[in-house]
């Protein structure tokens, strides 16, 4: 690896950095030429002031490779890539965590702001001019943002971004309402801030939530077809229904048109079953045809088929998705690539220019794992990375690597009796019988709460006497788990998502045996996490392990899908409280059907006097919260006619409207979130087949792992390398490789790199052969890597409309 | 086509038969050899005895080679095969459509008895010694069809068909009860008679509902093991709520932990929601964390979970049910290619014995149709039919022949005026602008509608007037139906789905409109049907054209699944009757936490004084007809807790296993159903993806088409070899064939064979390249057809487990 000092780079950076350069030399010493671009060593001594420029030419290289590594990775589209070292400064002013962190605070501040506004939350009430004044801070933050975002991306492309603008247009709108606010020391009618979660989905760590709203928005069209057909079918039944059931006068449902048609809408969620149909059942038998064949047709198939093109429109959107998202990562790589080759090695990176590279892709990396991450791309092994070694890059990129120790067990070093001991429990708690013995304990447990739980039935007094049952299940865990960590070592015992578990719900049925013994009374709710150990008598099937198992590989994407759908609640709630905050009270809604559940009142039967309760007036939109409760409970939909029909009776019809869109609006996100596990899971399941994965191990760890050898030579060769040629200061890690190898008394010692497995892997496996075809493609239609690399810099335009990402 | 009359079958069928040719050879002419059960003639004058002999013995195989092709089309297993001529006339007079019909009319009819039986629906009440007698009717004769299946199939096999051997333990027990009810003259506690769907689902015509309960069952154990994740989260869910919500009075929901469960089970459906949270929210706001997450866990991941797992274990079975079926289709055809080869012919099948086994296998098929559905697999167009051909045979079975018409238009034999007439008609209904104008029509006839059902609000004096838009309506649907059957022709009109749509729509159109003129009362419902000429507007899109085309191409499938669910329900009513007849009525259930929806009574609030009525006690199971409603209303789950709770007020605890056991029960079904339309719709939508079908011509017909070419020499040979070698007598078909070749003056005449394509002919698209796989795998795994065959037949035992079909 003989990397001389003088390489220069075949491509030259930011226009300005190459003008420098040409402007030290002409000053200087003229061993340069530029020719198209690209700077040639003339032959001569080398100058230092040429080799310091040089230098930096390179610093240059090496960070716009990491910039387009990096927009690959987030999917950044490049014509928002900085073209200039100007823009490169407000580029990396706003790339990074600090920045990324104020964006999130500032978005959250502003949504919180609600908790406190107007119909706030009592013990969160705040004056109209302290949270006027937050707002006007956290609004000129976000105008501060976005003015680092103009620096960077410069006029014309900041208008082309139809996100940021939107992002622009509202926080005009938002500061102006502010000021407005903060004038009139009163809050008027602002729907607006049901905008406000647009500056939290435009933060870089909401990618996910984009993402999402991306794919619900595509998965529209045929929606809303099937949708049209659904509400078609609605009306038909609903004139249906009015023609035969208006002469009843018993039969408030269908007395108007209207009514029918809120009727039959309600029917569809079947909310009001069967109460809508008893009128009409109870004049004629026959009549409960009409309702049987209308859920027939509208809730049992229309619904099932919104379900099947949600579904199948998803999947193509998926498979679209993770195709553009390779190819832009592809595209990303070859742009690095060409970044990193040199005049006179214009085929591939060597390891000097790579971990140039790495220095600024990943800061935090010790100079051991970058050389490791190159030996790990360098498939072939030659000095030099080529472009197909590169195309690895992401794949690589995300190992943690450590050595492959020698030994199998963590006490291979103590001494002999020791050894013994330890690998005695090791033994024991590996083997079958402790484990169906622990979940035999764990199933008496399980019958024990359920007993216990059983026999006490007023359920105050035994949270606090401590039972014995609990101290004696306690102790087993306790001792499991120590077994289990001696015998299979601390590391190892923690690597288990369901040691983990074990040990956490362990540890917090500890926690609640303190609480118990002390009568520390807010703790008690741990004691009643109690039951959470019978989770693990799931450990035993096949199944449930696959299912877990996804689950967990599957929870970010559910989180993700959960936020989305609380920006949804929010904008609800904001538009909610605005119109019928303080609407509902206990003994309201006197003239709607629904006013029993809203009466509180001494009601006399025959010769009883009950009080009838109902709770429904607690279904409110009088502060965020309460509001969100109240939108829960309408997305599970059972009796959400009730707080519409309350809150028609109190406001105008119109209010059903809003009901009516919110129902709608929460179908399309729930049938995305069941779309999405039926495709997750069927797609998981799928892929366990065609892989048959054995999964016979529970306690077996799943991921990926590269594997790479490094001699002793090698470790020393690359120590010198780094030393003497890179200058890189930090070698401790590299040192502490050499050390180790030499300690081991072998000639190469093996390194693991690991990293659990994504989504982004199963896919690649389950679309291995259309990926082939796409890469064809991708290399047919475009033209070679670098004249792609200006065509795409130079027109942003044709990029534009994949903008929003 | 020389056929000679002596042509000898290569295998003799039936030992019986064989062994009465070897009689006669005894006996008489001497003129073949039997070798291994293979008839060789020896050289020597025919001997008419000998000729009959020969003739009986291929009529034979004829018959045993339709009845393995029908085998096969059924999914019969091959080890019933009759394998004697004693059994050959049990089965054929166990199988044809009177018998059939028997057997079906029979079932119904023993279900259709509960109609009457003890909780008789009013006016069909009959007496004890009526309905039992007729249930000892039906009955004797379910023994006499076991009788001839018995006989059919011998003892050993017999007892060996599990379906069979339960079917008769079933009829045993309702012999014995029915006598008992007719002996003691009142009916006793019959839960037994929930049995009687067995003898339905035994029926050859209900083999799609065989079909879909073992599709269930198969789908049955992933389903288990997701509820019980369902069931434990709810356990542990339900001690968890006891814990935190049994301190308070006010909440009646977790008092104990018996109703903690129920709560919850009751939540999971959300039929109490949020009904179930309030007593606790209104005590603490925070209580509605519990309620969230359990909804979270169990309703929106769990449940959906449950959906994944059936889904794709449903797509498993369904595509292993097809491989097996296409399989044995195979396997039946091999069988029966066997039996048509002679021993001069080893190789091939010529048209006389293809038009033999035709006459057993299609007795009602013309001469010409046979002719055609030979030239059809004869696509080599050598003189006899390969194995290869042969493989065909089902694709072109149920095609419908028609000579392609040489003209393009029904009226291009009238004379010149009136066929420029026509043809302008023709134009003018096929022009787009027809088209889009009679939407337009639609359209507004639709809003014409809403207006003036908007504008009548009493909704029952304006049934007794004819409005003048019904009229103009009318008759511009009337003018299209006319002018479209006289353009297009009647037959081209009525080919088309949407154009009987029309049709039908505007024909009761206009009935309505006489029952309106001449105030026919009953009829009225028929003016109610209007709108749905509206439905002729979703022609005008591709997605819907296409939503409503799988519809109607799954409609059988859907049928069989709805007979299926109804089924359960029947079972399900049977019970509920036996225990739950008459138990609730106005004003019942007062000690139930649900008395309000069965009180009827006047009641003073204030000063007011209401009649509140709650309808409730109508879900009863008084008699059949009102428990499948009450049934469907459980089905659709709102509200059922209310039915649950009032029937568990009045008798005891363990009514609420019934309730729940329900409700799994349809869950699963349920469940099911939507994983069919699922499935259907995503394989549908990905079908046409793969073959990009046009689809645009709303009109188009969609189907299977075959054309063969019949050259008038050809098609006189044919008459000639009919008339004189196979002796059949009804050739006019054939006769009709040779005077129309004559008539179009061409020297030969296209036919074309055309059937509506089914869902096996999507699914062999679908899986094209595994469908060879299977044949390979099949190929290597079978021995040489002909062995196969007699091992097949000398081991039932193999195929006993397959049985159920």
């Amino acid at each position: 690896m003989a990397d001389g000092d003088d390489d220069v780079p075949l491509i030259l950076t930011w226009d300005d950095a190459t003008s420098g350069l040409l402007e030290e030399d002409e000053n200087g010493a003229g061993n340069y030429d530029v020719v198209n671009n690209v700077v040639i060593p003339t032959p001569g001594a080398p100058d230092p002031r040429a080799q310091n420029s040089l230098r930096q030419s390179w610093e240059m290289n090496y960070q716009e490779a990491a910039i387009y590594l990096q927009e690959g990775e987030n999917n950044d589209k490049f014509f928002t890539h900085p073209r200039s070292a100007h823009a490169l400064s407000a580029y990396l002013f706003a790339h990074n965590h600090l920045f990324y962190v104020m964006e999130l605070l500032t978005a959250v501040l502003l949504m919180l702001l609600s908790l406190s506004e107007a119909p706030a939350v009592p013990f969160l009430r705040l004056d109209v001019y302290i949270h006027a004044t937050l707002e006007l801070l956290a609004l000129a933050l976000v105008a501060f943002e976005l003015g680092m975002k103009l620096r960077w991306l410069g006029f014309r492309t900041f208008i082309q971004h139809k996100r940021t603008m939107v992002k622009t247009c509202v926080l005009f709108l938002q500061f102006i309402e502010a000021i407005v606010v903060l004038v009139r020391q009163t809050s008027h009618l602002r729907v607006t801030r049901a905008l406000r979660p647009i500056f939290l989905v435009d933060c870089r760590y909401c990618g996910a939530v984009r993402r999402n709203l991306r794919q619900i928005f595509q998965s529209l069209p045929p929606f809303i077809d099937i949708l049209l057909l659904l509400l078609f079918f609605m009306v038909i039944f609903a004139i249906l229904g009015f023609c035969l059931f208006s002469g009843n006068p018993a039969d408030p449902y269908f007395s108007t048109l209207e009514n029918s048609i809120v009727s039959l809408f309600v029917l569809l969620t079947t909310a009001n079953f069967p109460d809508v149909m008893m009128p009409a059942y109870s004049k004629n038998r026959w009549s409960c045809i009409f309702f049987i064949v209308y859920l027939s047709i509208e809730l049992y198939f229309i619904m099932n088929l919104l379900l099947a093109v949600v579904f199948d429109t998803f999947n193509g959107v998926e498979k679209m998705k993770f195709k553009s998202l390779l190819l832009h990562k592809r595209s990303a790589m070859e742009h690095a690539f060409q970044l990193l080759l040199s005049r006179q090695r214009p085929d591939g990176v060597s390891l000097k220019q790579f971990d140039g590279l790495m220095r600024f892709y990943r800061p935090r990396m010790t100079a051991r794992d970058r050389f490791l991450t190159f030996k790990a791309l360098n498939y072939s092994d030659a000095t030099m990375l080529s472009l197909q070694d590169f195309y690895k890059f992401y794949e690589v990129i995300g190992l943690k690597w450590k050595a492959r120790r020698s030994g199998e067990y963590w006490f291979d070093d103590l001494p002999r009796t020791a050894f013994l001991i330890f690998k005695g429990m090791n033994l024991l708690v590996k083997s079958k019988a402790f484990q169906y013995a622990m979940y035999l304990v764990v199933a008496i447990n399980g019958i024990w709460i359920l007993v216990e739980t059983n026999m006490v039935n007023d359920g105050v007094s035994w949270t606090h006497v401590v039972p014995l049952s609990y101290i004696i299940f306690l102790t087993i865990y306790g001792i499991e788990v120590l077994l289990k960590i001696t015998g299979l070592g601390p590391m190892t015992y923690f690597s288990s998502g369901w040691n983990l578990f074990d040990f956490s719900v362990t540890v917090f049925a500890f926690l609640g045996l303190i609480a118990l013994a002390f009568d520390m009374e807010p703790f008690y709710f741990i004691v009643v996490l109690r039951p959470l150990q019978l989770l693990r008598l799931f450990k035993i099937k096949q199944r449930y392990r696959n299912v877990l198992d996804t689950m967990f590989e599957l929870f970010p994407r559910m989180a993700s899908l959960g936020l989305t759908l609380i920006i949804f609640y929010y904008s609800f709630a904001i538009v909610g409280m605005e119109f019928f905050a303080g609407v509902v009270y206990p003994n309201c809604c006197k003239n709607s059907t629904v006013a029993d559940s809203y009466r509180q009142i001494n009601v006399t039967i025959g010769n009883r006097t009950v009080l009838e309760e109902g709770y429904y007036y607690l279904n409110n939109f009088n502060n965020i919260l309460s509001s969100f409760v109240t939108l829960f409970e309408l997305t599970v939909v059972n009796n959400w006619y009730i707080t519409m029909e309350g809150l028609t009776s109190e406001t105008t019809h119109w209010t059903r409207l809003y009901f009516m869109t919110f129902y709608i609006v929460t179908m399309v996100v729930m049938t995305i979130i069941v779309a999405f596990i039926l495709d997750a899971f069927v797609f998981r399941m799928n892929y366990s087949r065609k892989n048959r994965e054995p999964l016979d191990d529970p306690e077996d760890e799943k991921g990926i792992v590269f594997e790479t050898e490094v001699s002793q030579t090698e470790a020393l060769q690359t120590l010198d390398l780094y030393k003497h040629t890179l200058g890189v200061t930090n070698l401790s890690s590299l040192q502490g490789m050499c050390v180790a190898l030499e300690r081991s008394g072998h000639s190469s010692l093996v390194f693991q790199g690991r990293r659990s497995r994504t989504k982004s892997d199963l896919s690649m496996k389950m679309y291995e052969e259309e990926i082939q075809e796409w890469y064809e493609e991708y290399s047919r239609t475009n033209l070679q890597p670098d004249e792609t690399f200006h065509r795409e810099l130079d027109s942003p335009e044709a990029n534009a409309s994949n903008s929003i990402n």
